[in-house]
Protein backbone atom coordinates (compact mmCIF):
# COMPACT_ATOMS: atom_id res chain seq x y z
CA UNK A 1 0.00 0.00 0.00
CA UNK A 2 2.64 2.17 -0.79
CA UNK A 3 4.18 3.98 2.01
CA UNK A 4 6.81 1.94 4.24
CA UNK A 5 6.62 2.30 8.11
CA UNK A 6 10.67 3.88 7.92
CA UNK A 7 9.68 6.32 5.42
CA UNK A 8 6.50 7.29 7.29
CA UNK A 9 8.55 7.88 10.65
CA UNK A 10 10.89 9.30 8.63
CA UNK A 11 8.12 11.96 7.76
CA UNK A 12 7.13 12.14 10.97
CA UNK A 13 10.27 12.89 12.75
CA UNK A 14 10.63 15.86 10.74
CA UNK A 15 7.23 17.00 11.46
CA UNK A 16 8.17 16.65 14.73
CA UNK A 17 11.13 18.37 14.29
CA UNK A 18 9.64 21.46 12.52
CA UNK A 19 6.93 21.76 15.39
CA UNK A 20 9.76 21.68 17.99
CA UNK A 21 11.60 24.69 15.77
CA UNK A 22 8.30 26.49 15.45
CA UNK A 23 7.70 25.90 19.34
CA UNK A 24 4.06 24.56 18.92
CA UNK A 25 2.52 21.16 20.34
CA UNK A 26 1.04 19.28 17.61
CA UNK A 27 -0.95 15.89 16.56
CA UNK A 28 0.82 14.63 13.31
CA UNK A 29 -0.39 10.85 11.61
CA UNK A 30 0.77 9.79 8.24
CA UNK A 31 -1.80 7.19 6.31
CA UNK A 32 -0.82 4.93 3.43
CA UNK A 33 -1.99 4.70 0.33
CA UNK A 34 -5.05 3.33 1.17
CA UNK A 35 -5.77 6.15 3.34
CA UNK A 36 -5.03 4.15 6.02
CA UNK A 37 -2.63 5.07 9.79
CA UNK A 38 0.67 4.05 9.67
CA UNK A 39 2.24 6.05 12.44
CA UNK A 40 1.19 8.78 14.93
CA UNK A 41 2.62 11.02 17.65
CA UNK A 42 0.99 13.50 19.50
CA UNK A 43 3.28 15.64 21.51
CA UNK A 44 2.77 16.47 25.18
CA UNK A 45 0.24 19.51 25.81
CA UNK A 46 -1.25 18.99 21.92
CA UNK A 47 -4.72 20.11 21.62
CA UNK A 48 -6.97 16.76 22.49
CA UNK A 49 -9.22 17.87 19.99
CA UNK A 50 -6.70 17.69 17.65
CA UNK A 51 -5.96 14.32 17.26
CA UNK A 52 -9.09 13.22 15.15
CA UNK A 53 -8.56 16.34 12.87
CA UNK A 54 -4.92 15.24 11.88
CA UNK A 55 -5.71 11.63 11.00
CA UNK A 56 -8.97 13.40 9.13
CA UNK A 57 -6.33 15.80 7.38
CA UNK A 58 -4.27 12.67 6.83
CA UNK A 59 -7.01 10.85 5.29
CA UNK A 60 -8.66 13.79 3.59
CA UNK A 61 -5.58 14.53 1.83
CA UNK A 62 -4.86 10.88 0.26
CA UNK A 63 -9.02 10.58 -0.46
CA UNK A 64 -8.55 13.07 -3.15
CA UNK A 65 -4.60 13.59 -3.75
CA UNK A 66 -4.61 17.68 -2.94
CA UNK A 67 -3.81 19.28 -0.38
CA UNK A 68 -6.50 19.37 2.27
CA UNK A 69 -6.74 23.49 1.94
CA UNK A 70 -7.78 23.13 -1.87
CA UNK A 71 -10.67 21.19 -1.13
CA UNK A 72 -11.78 23.19 1.68
CA UNK A 73 -11.49 26.42 -1.48
CA UNK A 74 -14.49 24.18 -3.13
CA UNK A 75 -16.19 23.22 -0.30
CA UNK A 76 -17.56 26.59 1.00
CA UNK A 77 -21.57 27.71 0.75
CA UNK A 78 -22.47 28.15 -3.11
CA UNK A 79 -18.90 26.27 -3.85
CA UNK A 80 -18.60 23.05 -5.99
CA UNK A 81 -18.48 20.84 -3.32
CA UNK A 82 -20.43 22.33 -0.54
CA UNK A 83 -20.42 20.51 2.30
CA UNK A 84 -18.25 17.29 1.42
CA UNK A 85 -17.12 17.39 4.59
CA UNK A 86 -19.91 15.06 5.48
CA UNK A 87 -18.56 12.37 3.99
CA UNK A 88 -16.37 9.46 4.42
CA UNK A 89 -17.20 9.31 8.11
CA UNK A 90 -15.88 13.09 8.28
CA UNK A 91 -13.45 15.08 6.32
CA UNK A 92 -11.42 18.37 7.64
CA UNK A 93 -10.70 20.46 4.35
CA UNK A 94 -8.54 23.57 5.91
CA UNK A 95 -4.59 23.08 5.66
CA UNK A 96 -2.72 20.42 7.46
CA UNK A 97 -3.06 17.86 5.11
CA UNK A 98 -1.06 16.93 2.04
CA UNK A 99 -0.62 13.92 -0.51
CA UNK A 100 2.54 12.40 -0.22
CA UNK A 101 4.21 11.93 -3.89
CA UNK A 102 5.29 7.92 -4.62
CA UNK A 103 8.99 7.28 -5.92
CA UNK A 104 7.43 6.13 -9.24
CA UNK A 105 4.26 8.77 -9.78
CA UNK A 106 0.83 8.71 -7.69
CA UNK A 107 1.06 9.15 -4.22
CA UNK A 108 2.14 6.69 -2.00
CA UNK A 109 0.59 8.33 1.43
CA UNK A 110 -0.32 11.93 2.77
CA UNK A 111 0.69 13.09 6.47
CA UNK A 112 -1.97 15.16 8.36
CA UNK A 113 -0.75 18.11 10.88
CA UNK A 114 -2.88 19.81 13.58
CA UNK A 115 -2.77 21.53 16.88
CA UNK A 116 -1.96 25.35 15.61
CA UNK A 117 -3.06 27.90 13.33
CA UNK A 118 -3.49 26.24 9.92
CA UNK A 119 -0.09 27.98 8.90
CA UNK A 120 1.75 26.02 11.07
CA UNK A 121 -0.28 22.92 10.52
CA UNK A 122 0.73 23.15 6.72
CA UNK A 123 3.93 23.91 7.25
CA UNK A 124 4.78 21.06 9.96
CA UNK A 125 3.21 18.76 7.64
CA UNK A 126 5.14 20.39 4.64
CA UNK A 127 8.73 19.41 6.54
CA UNK A 128 6.85 15.88 6.55
CA UNK A 129 6.65 15.70 3.10
CA UNK A 130 9.78 17.52 2.21
CA UNK A 131 11.82 14.66 4.07
CA UNK A 132 10.29 12.14 1.68
CA UNK A 133 11.57 13.79 -1.67
CA UNK A 134 13.93 12.52 -3.60
CA UNK A 135 17.29 14.32 -3.60
CA UNK A 136 18.00 14.63 -7.34
CA UNK A 137 14.55 15.64 -8.22
CA UNK B 1 -7.87 13.04 35.55
CA UNK B 2 -7.70 16.51 36.58
CA UNK B 3 -11.06 17.38 37.96
CA UNK B 4 -12.98 15.22 41.16
CA UNK B 5 -16.55 14.70 41.64
CA UNK B 6 -16.76 16.88 44.16
CA UNK B 7 -15.46 19.90 42.55
CA UNK B 8 -17.53 19.06 39.39
CA UNK B 9 -20.72 18.90 41.65
CA UNK B 10 -19.78 22.35 42.75
CA UNK B 11 -20.11 23.63 39.83
CA UNK B 12 -22.75 21.88 38.32
CA UNK B 13 -24.63 23.59 41.84
CA UNK B 14 -23.66 26.85 41.05
CA UNK B 15 -24.35 26.84 37.36
CA UNK B 16 -27.78 25.14 38.41
CA UNK B 17 -28.23 27.91 40.72
CA UNK B 18 -27.30 30.50 37.93
CA UNK B 19 -29.98 28.98 35.99
CA UNK B 20 -32.58 29.09 37.99
CA UNK B 21 -32.35 32.84 38.87
CA UNK B 22 -32.23 33.40 34.95
CA UNK B 23 -35.46 31.32 34.70
CA UNK B 24 -34.37 28.98 32.18
CA UNK B 25 -34.31 25.23 32.10
CA UNK B 26 -30.88 23.84 31.29
CA UNK B 27 -28.74 21.10 30.15
CA UNK B 28 -25.11 20.92 32.02
CA UNK B 29 -22.43 18.86 31.69
CA UNK B 30 -19.00 18.35 33.24
CA UNK B 31 -16.22 16.72 31.51
CA UNK B 32 -12.49 15.86 33.42
CA UNK B 33 -9.02 16.38 31.29
CA UNK B 34 -9.92 13.53 29.05
CA UNK B 35 -13.14 15.11 28.23
CA UNK B 36 -15.15 12.41 29.49
CA UNK B 37 -18.42 13.29 31.40
CA UNK B 38 -17.66 13.53 35.45
CA UNK B 39 -20.89 15.01 36.40
CA UNK B 40 -24.44 15.92 34.72
CA UNK B 41 -28.19 17.47 35.10
CA UNK B 42 -31.26 17.63 32.78
CA UNK B 43 -33.73 20.38 34.43
CA UNK B 44 -37.39 19.82 34.90
CA UNK B 45 -38.78 21.17 30.94
CA UNK B 46 -35.20 21.38 29.32
CA UNK B 47 -35.21 20.33 25.29
CA UNK B 48 -34.22 16.91 24.97
CA UNK B 49 -32.13 18.09 22.09
CA UNK B 50 -29.58 20.05 24.24
CA UNK B 51 -29.08 16.81 26.09
CA UNK B 52 -26.31 16.09 23.71
CA UNK B 53 -25.22 19.84 23.09
CA UNK B 54 -24.28 20.42 26.14
CA UNK B 55 -22.05 17.22 26.09
CA UNK B 56 -20.14 18.26 23.01
CA UNK B 57 -19.78 22.09 24.19
CA UNK B 58 -18.28 20.96 27.53
CA UNK B 59 -15.69 18.17 25.47
CA UNK B 60 -15.41 20.96 22.61
CA UNK B 61 -14.15 23.25 25.10
CA UNK B 62 -11.55 20.76 26.58
CA UNK B 63 -10.81 19.43 23.27
CA UNK B 64 -9.63 22.88 22.22
CA UNK B 65 -9.04 24.78 25.68
CA UNK B 66 -11.16 27.67 24.75
CA UNK B 67 -14.22 29.02 24.78
CA UNK B 68 -16.75 27.28 22.14
CA UNK B 69 -17.71 30.27 20.80
CA UNK B 70 -14.20 31.19 19.86
CA UNK B 71 -13.73 28.21 17.65
CA UNK B 72 -17.37 29.29 16.44
CA UNK B 73 -15.48 32.37 15.10
CA UNK B 74 -13.20 30.96 13.49
CA UNK B 75 -15.68 27.99 11.57
CA UNK B 76 -17.60 30.28 9.63
CA UNK B 77 -17.42 30.07 6.16
CA UNK B 78 -14.44 31.43 4.63
CA UNK B 79 -13.18 31.11 8.05
CA UNK B 80 -9.46 29.05 8.62
CA UNK B 81 -11.64 26.26 10.44
CA UNK B 82 -14.17 25.97 8.24
CA UNK B 83 -16.78 22.63 9.17
CA UNK B 84 -14.23 22.09 11.98
CA UNK B 85 -17.91 20.85 13.44
CA UNK B 86 -17.05 17.51 11.83
CA UNK B 87 -14.53 15.96 13.80
CA UNK B 88 -14.62 14.24 16.89
CA UNK B 89 -17.62 12.79 16.08
CA UNK B 90 -19.40 16.20 16.26
CA UNK B 91 -18.43 19.78 18.05
CA UNK B 92 -20.28 22.12 18.68
CA UNK B 93 -19.32 26.03 18.42
CA UNK B 94 -21.44 28.43 19.37
CA UNK B 95 -21.30 29.82 23.23
CA UNK B 96 -22.20 27.64 26.14
CA UNK B 97 -19.04 25.68 26.83
CA UNK B 98 -15.60 26.61 28.66
CA UNK B 99 -12.91 25.31 29.90
CA UNK B 100 -12.25 24.95 34.00
CA UNK B 101 -8.62 25.72 34.87
CA UNK B 102 -6.50 23.72 36.53
CA UNK B 103 -5.21 24.32 40.12
CA UNK B 104 -1.55 24.74 38.70
CA UNK B 105 -2.24 25.90 35.44
CA UNK B 106 -3.23 24.09 32.53
CA UNK B 107 -6.84 23.27 32.28
CA UNK B 108 -8.66 19.85 34.53
CA UNK B 109 -12.25 20.03 32.32
CA UNK B 110 -14.47 22.45 31.15
CA UNK B 111 -18.10 22.92 31.43
CA UNK B 112 -20.83 22.55 28.66
CA UNK B 113 -24.48 23.88 29.05
CA UNK B 114 -27.20 24.15 26.38
CA UNK B 115 -30.95 25.04 26.89
CA UNK B 116 -32.02 28.77 26.01
CA UNK B 117 -29.83 31.95 24.05
CA UNK B 118 -26.57 31.54 23.87
CA UNK B 119 -26.09 34.34 26.17
CA UNK B 120 -27.48 32.61 28.76
CA UNK B 121 -25.90 29.27 27.76
CA UNK B 122 -22.63 31.13 28.26
CA UNK B 123 -23.53 33.16 31.63
CA UNK B 124 -24.32 29.70 33.20
CA UNK B 125 -21.18 27.97 32.37
CA UNK B 126 -19.75 31.14 33.51
CA UNK B 127 -20.98 30.50 36.66
CA UNK B 128 -19.53 27.05 37.00
CA UNK B 129 -16.45 27.91 36.27
CA UNK B 130 -16.50 30.65 38.88
CA UNK B 131 -17.54 28.58 41.69
CA UNK B 132 -14.48 27.08 41.25
CA UNK B 133 -12.45 29.74 40.92
CA UNK B 134 -9.28 30.06 43.55
CA UNK B 135 -10.24 33.12 46.38
CA UNK B 136 -6.83 34.31 46.75
CA UNK B 137 -6.44 34.71 42.60
CA UNK C 1 -41.49 12.28 30.42
CA UNK C 2 -41.73 10.91 33.85
CA UNK C 3 -39.06 11.14 36.44
CA UNK C 4 -37.90 14.81 37.18
CA UNK C 5 -34.33 15.88 38.45
CA UNK C 6 -35.45 16.32 41.73
CA UNK C 7 -36.22 12.71 41.97
CA UNK C 8 -33.56 11.76 40.15
CA UNK C 9 -31.04 13.48 42.48
CA UNK C 10 -32.82 11.30 45.30
CA UNK C 11 -32.25 8.15 43.70
CA UNK C 12 -28.34 9.40 42.74
CA UNK C 13 -27.33 10.61 46.23
CA UNK C 14 -29.19 7.10 47.48
CA UNK C 15 -27.17 5.42 44.98
CA UNK C 16 -24.04 6.98 45.74
CA UNK C 17 -24.10 6.67 49.54
CA UNK C 18 -24.66 2.78 49.16
CA UNK C 19 -21.51 2.61 47.14
CA UNK C 20 -19.52 4.46 49.18
CA UNK C 21 -20.72 2.19 52.27
CA UNK C 22 -19.66 -0.38 49.77
CA UNK C 23 -16.30 0.90 48.97
CA UNK C 24 -16.57 1.16 45.46
CA UNK C 25 -15.91 3.41 42.76
CA UNK C 26 -19.09 3.60 40.54
CA UNK C 27 -20.96 5.26 37.40
CA UNK C 28 -24.40 6.02 38.14
CA UNK C 29 -26.70 6.89 35.51
CA UNK C 30 -30.51 8.40 35.66
CA UNK C 31 -32.67 8.39 32.42
CA UNK C 32 -36.25 9.69 32.09
CA UNK C 33 -38.78 7.75 30.68
CA UNK C 34 -38.22 8.54 27.41
CA UNK C 35 -34.90 6.40 28.12
CA UNK C 36 -32.63 9.87 27.84
CA UNK C 37 -30.43 10.84 30.74
CA UNK C 38 -31.33 13.19 33.66
CA UNK C 39 -28.48 13.06 35.85
CA UNK C 40 -25.21 11.30 36.15
CA UNK C 41 -22.25 10.98 38.61
CA UNK C 42 -18.75 9.21 37.66
CA UNK C 43 -17.12 8.93 41.65
CA UNK C 44 -13.34 9.47 41.75
CA UNK C 45 -10.86 6.64 40.59
CA UNK C 46 -14.75 4.82 38.57
CA UNK C 47 -13.48 2.81 35.62
CA UNK C 48 -13.50 5.29 32.40
CA UNK C 49 -15.36 2.41 30.48
CA UNK C 50 -17.93 1.54 33.30
CA UNK C 51 -19.01 5.38 32.47
CA UNK C 52 -20.75 4.23 28.74
CA UNK C 53 -21.93 0.79 30.03
CA UNK C 54 -23.36 2.46 33.15
CA UNK C 55 -25.81 4.74 30.92
CA UNK C 56 -26.28 1.62 28.86
CA UNK C 57 -27.80 -0.02 31.91
CA UNK C 58 -30.01 2.99 32.57
CA UNK C 59 -31.40 2.86 28.59
CA UNK C 60 -31.39 -0.84 28.12
CA UNK C 61 -33.75 -1.14 31.54
CA UNK C 62 -36.09 1.91 30.21
CA UNK C 63 -36.07 0.00 26.54
CA UNK C 64 -37.31 -3.05 28.39
CA UNK C 65 -38.90 -2.59 31.42
CA UNK C 66 -37.30 -4.80 33.22
CA UNK C 67 -33.41 -5.50 34.95
CA UNK C 68 -31.06 -5.88 32.70
CA UNK C 69 -29.97 -8.71 34.23
CA UNK C 70 -33.20 -10.66 32.76
CA UNK C 71 -32.58 -9.26 29.22
CA UNK C 72 -28.77 -11.11 29.56
CA UNK C 73 -30.53 -14.35 30.49
CA UNK C 74 -32.78 -14.45 27.22
CA UNK C 75 -29.51 -12.91 24.97
CA UNK C 76 -27.37 -16.35 25.93
CA UNK C 77 -26.44 -18.12 22.76
CA UNK C 78 -29.28 -20.30 21.89
CA UNK C 79 -31.24 -18.00 23.68
CA UNK C 80 -35.11 -16.03 22.24
CA UNK C 81 -32.98 -12.88 22.45
CA UNK C 82 -29.47 -13.94 21.11
CA UNK C 83 -27.78 -10.72 20.49
CA UNK C 84 -30.22 -8.35 21.24
CA UNK C 85 -27.44 -6.54 22.35
CA UNK C 86 -26.76 -5.16 18.55
CA UNK C 87 -29.79 -2.65 18.94
CA UNK C 88 -30.27 0.97 19.93
CA UNK C 89 -26.74 1.26 19.00
CA UNK C 90 -25.52 -1.01 21.98
CA UNK C 91 -27.29 -2.47 24.88
CA UNK C 92 -25.63 -4.03 28.16
CA UNK C 93 -27.55 -6.73 29.47
CA UNK C 94 -25.78 -7.86 32.47
CA UNK C 95 -27.21 -6.49 35.74
CA UNK C 96 -26.66 -2.77 37.13
CA UNK C 97 -29.39 -1.61 35.75
CA UNK C 98 -33.01 -1.33 37.25
CA UNK C 99 -36.66 0.59 35.49
CA UNK C 100 -37.72 2.96 38.33
CA UNK C 101 -41.42 2.64 38.97
CA UNK C 102 -43.66 5.49 38.53
CA UNK C 103 -46.42 6.69 41.16
CA UNK C 104 -49.44 5.82 39.30
CA UNK C 105 -48.03 2.68 37.45
CA UNK C 106 -45.52 2.09 34.73
CA UNK C 107 -42.24 3.44 34.50
CA UNK C 108 -40.92 7.00 35.13
CA UNK C 109 -37.24 5.83 33.90
CA UNK C 110 -34.36 3.83 35.06
CA UNK C 111 -30.88 3.48 37.04
CA UNK C 112 -27.72 2.38 35.74
CA UNK C 113 -24.65 1.26 37.38
CA UNK C 114 -21.52 0.20 36.71
CA UNK C 115 -17.56 0.19 38.07
CA UNK C 116 -17.62 -3.00 40.32
CA UNK C 117 -18.80 -6.82 40.16
CA UNK C 118 -22.35 -6.93 38.65
CA UNK C 119 -23.48 -7.83 42.58
CA UNK C 120 -22.12 -4.69 43.45
CA UNK C 121 -23.38 -2.82 40.65
CA UNK C 122 -27.10 -4.16 40.84
CA UNK C 123 -27.20 -3.28 44.54
CA UNK C 124 -26.18 0.01 44.29
CA UNK C 125 -28.85 0.68 41.19
CA UNK C 126 -31.38 -1.10 43.90
CA UNK C 127 -30.65 1.71 46.50
CA UNK C 128 -31.17 4.37 44.50
CA UNK C 129 -34.55 2.45 43.21
CA UNK C 130 -35.83 2.27 46.86
CA UNK C 131 -34.80 5.96 47.28
CA UNK C 132 -37.57 6.57 45.47
CA UNK C 133 -39.90 3.47 46.43
CA UNK C 134 -43.81 5.51 48.40
CA UNK C 135 -43.87 5.04 52.20
CA UNK C 136 -47.08 3.66 52.40
CA UNK C 137 -47.10 1.15 49.11
CA UNK D 1 -3.19 13.16 31.05
CA UNK D 2 -0.48 10.70 32.36
CA UNK D 3 2.10 9.22 29.86
CA UNK D 4 4.12 11.43 27.74
CA UNK D 5 5.20 11.23 24.30
CA UNK D 6 8.88 10.67 25.12
CA UNK D 7 7.59 7.61 27.66
CA UNK D 8 5.15 6.33 24.95
CA UNK D 9 7.67 6.08 21.97
CA UNK D 10 9.75 4.22 24.60
CA UNK D 11 7.10 1.53 24.92
CA UNK D 12 6.58 1.64 21.46
CA UNK D 13 10.22 1.12 20.30
CA UNK D 14 10.27 -2.25 22.79
CA UNK D 15 7.14 -3.27 21.79
CA UNK D 16 8.57 -2.47 17.60
CA UNK D 17 11.85 -4.64 18.57
CA UNK D 18 9.93 -7.55 20.36
CA UNK D 19 7.86 -7.68 17.34
CA UNK D 20 11.32 -8.21 15.00
CA UNK D 21 12.40 -10.94 17.54
CA UNK D 22 9.36 -12.65 17.04
CA UNK D 23 9.84 -12.03 13.49
CA UNK D 24 6.06 -10.49 13.27
CA UNK D 25 4.01 -7.90 12.04
CA UNK D 26 2.33 -5.72 14.32
CA UNK D 27 0.01 -2.85 14.94
CA UNK D 28 0.86 -0.93 18.12
CA UNK D 29 -0.93 1.78 20.15
CA UNK D 30 -0.35 3.48 23.18
CA UNK D 31 -3.09 5.45 24.48
CA UNK D 32 -2.79 7.95 27.65
CA UNK D 33 -4.84 8.05 30.92
CA UNK D 34 -7.76 9.68 29.26
CA UNK D 35 -8.06 6.50 26.45
CA UNK D 36 -6.40 9.00 23.98
CA UNK D 37 -4.15 8.12 21.43
CA UNK D 38 -0.30 9.09 22.08
CA UNK D 39 1.32 7.24 19.44
CA UNK D 40 1.02 4.35 17.00
CA UNK D 41 2.65 2.84 14.34
CA UNK D 42 1.69 -0.23 11.52
CA UNK D 43 4.47 -2.36 10.42
CA UNK D 44 5.06 -3.33 6.83
CA UNK D 45 2.78 -6.36 5.80
CA UNK D 46 0.97 -6.36 8.59
CA UNK D 47 -2.86 -6.77 9.07
CA UNK D 48 -5.04 -3.71 8.21
CA UNK D 49 -8.15 -4.71 10.30
CA UNK D 50 -5.31 -5.54 13.02
CA UNK D 51 -5.28 -1.54 13.52
CA UNK D 52 -8.79 -0.69 14.54
CA UNK D 53 -8.44 -3.52 16.90
CA UNK D 54 -4.50 -2.63 18.92
CA UNK D 55 -6.28 0.64 19.16
CA UNK D 56 -9.23 -0.71 20.65
CA UNK D 57 -7.21 -3.32 22.87
CA UNK D 58 -4.87 -0.16 24.20
CA UNK D 59 -8.57 1.83 25.22
CA UNK D 60 -9.98 -1.14 26.71
CA UNK D 61 -7.07 -2.10 28.94
CA UNK D 62 -7.18 1.37 30.08
CA UNK D 63 -11.07 1.73 30.47
CA UNK D 64 -10.89 -1.50 32.99
CA UNK D 65 -7.30 -1.19 34.14
CA UNK D 66 -6.53 -4.85 33.37
CA UNK D 67 -5.25 -6.52 30.56
CA UNK D 68 -7.75 -7.03 27.71
CA UNK D 69 -7.68 -11.03 27.92
CA UNK D 70 -8.95 -10.83 31.63
CA UNK D 71 -12.26 -8.86 30.43
CA UNK D 72 -12.34 -12.13 27.86
CA UNK D 73 -12.62 -14.05 30.53
CA UNK D 74 -15.72 -12.73 31.43
CA UNK D 75 -17.64 -11.95 28.66
CA UNK D 76 -18.46 -15.28 27.93
CA UNK D 77 -21.29 -16.75 27.22
CA UNK D 78 -22.73 -17.60 30.74
CA UNK D 79 -20.13 -14.75 32.07
CA UNK D 80 -21.08 -11.74 34.13
CA UNK D 81 -20.24 -9.52 31.26
CA UNK D 82 -21.33 -11.05 28.50
CA UNK D 83 -21.19 -9.31 25.24
CA UNK D 84 -19.47 -6.34 27.55
CA UNK D 85 -17.77 -5.49 23.47
CA UNK D 86 -21.19 -3.49 22.66
CA UNK D 87 -20.10 -0.52 24.81
CA UNK D 88 -17.40 2.63 24.42
CA UNK D 89 -17.79 2.12 20.82
CA UNK D 90 -16.48 -0.99 20.31
CA UNK D 91 -14.12 -3.40 22.78
CA UNK D 92 -12.08 -6.09 22.24
CA UNK D 93 -11.39 -8.04 25.32
CA UNK D 94 -9.18 -11.01 24.29
CA UNK D 95 -5.08 -11.04 24.82
CA UNK D 96 -2.86 -8.01 23.57
CA UNK D 97 -3.63 -4.94 25.64
CA UNK D 98 -2.38 -4.69 29.31
CA UNK D 99 -2.55 -1.06 31.23
CA UNK D 100 0.69 0.85 32.10
CA UNK D 101 1.40 1.73 36.05
CA UNK D 102 1.61 5.16 36.64
CA UNK D 103 5.26 6.61 38.63
CA UNK D 104 2.82 7.56 41.58
CA UNK D 105 0.37 4.85 41.88
CA UNK D 106 -2.46 4.29 39.26
CA UNK D 107 -2.09 3.91 35.66
CA UNK D 108 -0.78 6.68 33.05
CA UNK D 109 -1.87 4.91 29.78
CA UNK D 110 -2.32 1.17 27.97
CA UNK D 111 -0.56 -0.01 24.96
CA UNK D 112 -2.33 -2.24 22.56
CA UNK D 113 -0.49 -4.55 19.90
CA UNK D 114 -2.57 -6.87 17.06
CA UNK D 115 -1.42 -9.06 14.14
CA UNK D 116 -0.33 -12.13 14.96
CA UNK D 117 -1.87 -14.84 17.87
CA UNK D 118 -3.25 -13.32 20.90
CA UNK D 119 0.30 -15.27 22.63
CA UNK D 120 2.05 -13.39 20.82
CA UNK D 121 0.15 -9.80 20.96
CA UNK D 122 0.42 -10.18 24.49
CA UNK D 123 3.89 -10.88 24.13
CA UNK D 124 4.76 -7.79 22.54
CA UNK D 125 2.74 -5.19 24.81
CA UNK D 126 4.39 -6.82 27.46
CA UNK D 127 7.64 -5.86 26.36
CA UNK D 128 6.23 -2.16 25.43
CA UNK D 129 4.81 -1.96 29.59
CA UNK D 130 8.34 -3.57 30.97
CA UNK D 131 10.24 -0.95 28.87
CA UNK D 132 8.77 1.60 31.04
CA UNK D 133 8.92 -0.50 34.62
CA UNK D 134 11.31 1.38 37.12
CA UNK D 135 14.73 0.31 37.86
CA UNK D 136 14.96 -0.08 41.39
CA UNK D 137 11.07 -1.87 41.44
Amino acid sequence: MGITLAQAQTALQAAHQKAIELNVNMNIAVVDAGANLVAFIRMDDAWLGSLDISIKKAKTARFFDMPTGAIGGLSQPGGPLYNIEHSNGGLITFPGGIPIPGRSGGFMGAIGVSGDSVENDHAVAQAGVQALAQPAQ
